[in-house]
């Protein structure tokens, strides 16, 4: 089959790869419906990440399972299924404790720009949906495989409650799924920092009641204005740059939360200047699975459609394009059909 | 009247200082029943936070109240009360969210190691006793002021419940009364890290169930062991440097959390590492004024007997051989009486 991979910066390929097979008796091997680029993927893409060899790229996916192995129980063949960027057994102490992407026998998933994916623990990370589903829902079920179970661990580990108000760091995908996931957990005020006027009317969409388009100092001024002088109950920093920590925090109030979820980038933080702010913070890679029944649900049911934040549909074969469009922030995220 | 006055790295004086008065209508002026040197009163005696000029030092307090300015209210001459390290005016949003720490009145109170005290904010800042104490009361309801206060922040911080784990870092008075606070709250299993043979007796008479000596890798790895590899669900730093916050960080749990409550001092956290660990973290100087009235409660009931602590008694005139005997460890918390 031919497949992404990624040999340096700025240079994604479509190009030749084995095609998945079961290696192991818990894998699942699946037909890939639909596919998509990530903001984490354009950390590599930029150079922000060594690239040693050529890496096959792409950890989000929906599709049809093609064949499982001989211990696979709980996924059939001719599913449809989910699953997101890390395999987790979902029987270990923290897949129990709901932090599945911290796993005892976590594997990254790795390769999912392709028309076929091998999924480790198949029956621990993969979630089917209650039937095949129609072909406008993809969009929606894809973006639950990683940006919008992202986005609403970003408003869990925030503490988001009904009445509370939330600031929102970040215009990517995350960020605006972040602002709708705020938005269904009964947030009343949702502040977007956005200086896009397209992704300030999506974030809108989505449920922010108002925008910040400062950055830095102004951005944190303007968002205490808009409170008070009392800052944000909870803070969503979606992008993991020291800048957008640095925002993130100065908007939480004391005894608010700050949670982060975008890979930190050579973020520091001040022990004293945490001690006196007072705010809890918490973040890390998403356990997308322990939210993918929810949010499968939701949007089965068409309570919510996080698909808008696909903006660009392209061929697999057109990765390329893909990347680029998203790197020059052309795309908000390019959605990809094998 | 004579007061404590920190001079220089190892210098504290007790000498000659003007007797406070009623400055602001909202003030009292309270006459001191005993006072201590704290832990973070070390910090600057130890050089690690310069001392521009001669300063009056200590902030813990209880004592009967001498005097009140024209617009205090709840407080009365004649009435025994405790104070703490900060004046907060316990009716802005951050008082009323229970962080009086960050109250934006907020006064650091300092010259508490003298036989009168000035306390500003005196209706939001102290709290009655029931009724007079009797004298053995004493050492635990001047613990409350402060050593008490913030171990019961760490736990409660830290979201200690019942049959959790706990481990605590540190085994100064607050390491010791957050282990108190966190039997308390009824937690299952007490880890207490110490390394001296009268700290880990008191540790144990006050919860703890498990003991580890060890520092650094050592220690998180022996934490481990006794967590079947999973790591505590509630880790409480009360120390306040690197390797503290480091080891704290080290043995939580992945979703767990980790408190601090000792004033950081060149302590830097690095965002990659602490989204891998999945951990909690909150901390900040404790809100004691939202505990206090519970915690008079439990003394005033003799529920709790966080006094222990107190293994040293003093003259107040002997202020300096009470930092002495702190500083060589030779004493865990000196008690003075005016």
């Amino acid at each position: 089959m031919q497949g992404a991979v990624i040999h340096g910066p700025r240079d994604v390929r479509f190009e030749e790869r084995p095609t998945p097979t079961i290696a192991l008796p818990t894998d699942a091997v699946i037909r890939m419906s639909a596919t998509c680029v990530c903001g984490s993927d354009l950390w590599p893409y930029r150079g922000a990440n060594a690239i040693k060899q050529p890496t096959p790229i792409g950890h989000e996916s929906c599709g049809i399972v093609e064949e499982v192995g001989s211990a696979v129980r709980t996924v059939k063949p001719g599913q449809f299924v989910i699953g997101s960027f890390f395999a987790s057994d979902n029987t270990c102490p923290h897949c129990k404790a709901g932090y599945q992407t911290s796993c005892q026998h976590r594997e990254l998933i790795a390769g999912a720009q392709a028309p076929m994916l091998r999924v480790p623990l198949a029956d621990g990370t993969l979630v089917p949906t209650p039937a095949m589903p129609s072909d406008d829902l993809l969009p929606s079920l894809l973006a639950a495989s990683d940006v919008l179970g992202t986005g609403w661990f970003a408003a869990d580990a925030a503490h988001v409650k009904p009445g509370k108000t939330v600031a929102v760091v970040g215009d990517g995908a995350v960020g605006l799924l972040a602002v709708l996931s705020a938005k269904q957990m009964g947030a009343e005020r949702i502040i977007a920092m956005s200086r896009h006027a397209s992704r300030q009317k999506l974030a809108r969409e989505l449920g922010a009641t108002d925008i910040v388009s400062e950055r830095g100092d102004e951005g944190v001024e303007h968002i205490k204005d808009l409170t008070n002088g009392i800052g944000a109950d909870s803070v969503l920093e979606c992008v993991g740059t020291q800048e957008s920590m640095t925002q993130a925090i100065g908007v939480t109030r004391p005894g608010g939360y700050m949670s982060y979820v975008g890979v930190p980038h050579g973020v520091s933080l001040d022990g004293g200047d945490l001690f006196f702010r007072h705010v809890y913070i918490h973040g890390g890679p998403a356990p997308v699975r322990r939210y993918l029944p929810k949010l499968i649900e939701l949007i089965w049911n068409r309570t919510i459609d996080p698909g808008k934040v696909f903006d660009l549909t392209l061929p697999l074969a057109k990765v390329a394009d893909a990347y680029r469009a998203m790197d020059e922030r052309r795309a908000i995220k390019a959605l990809l059909r094998p």
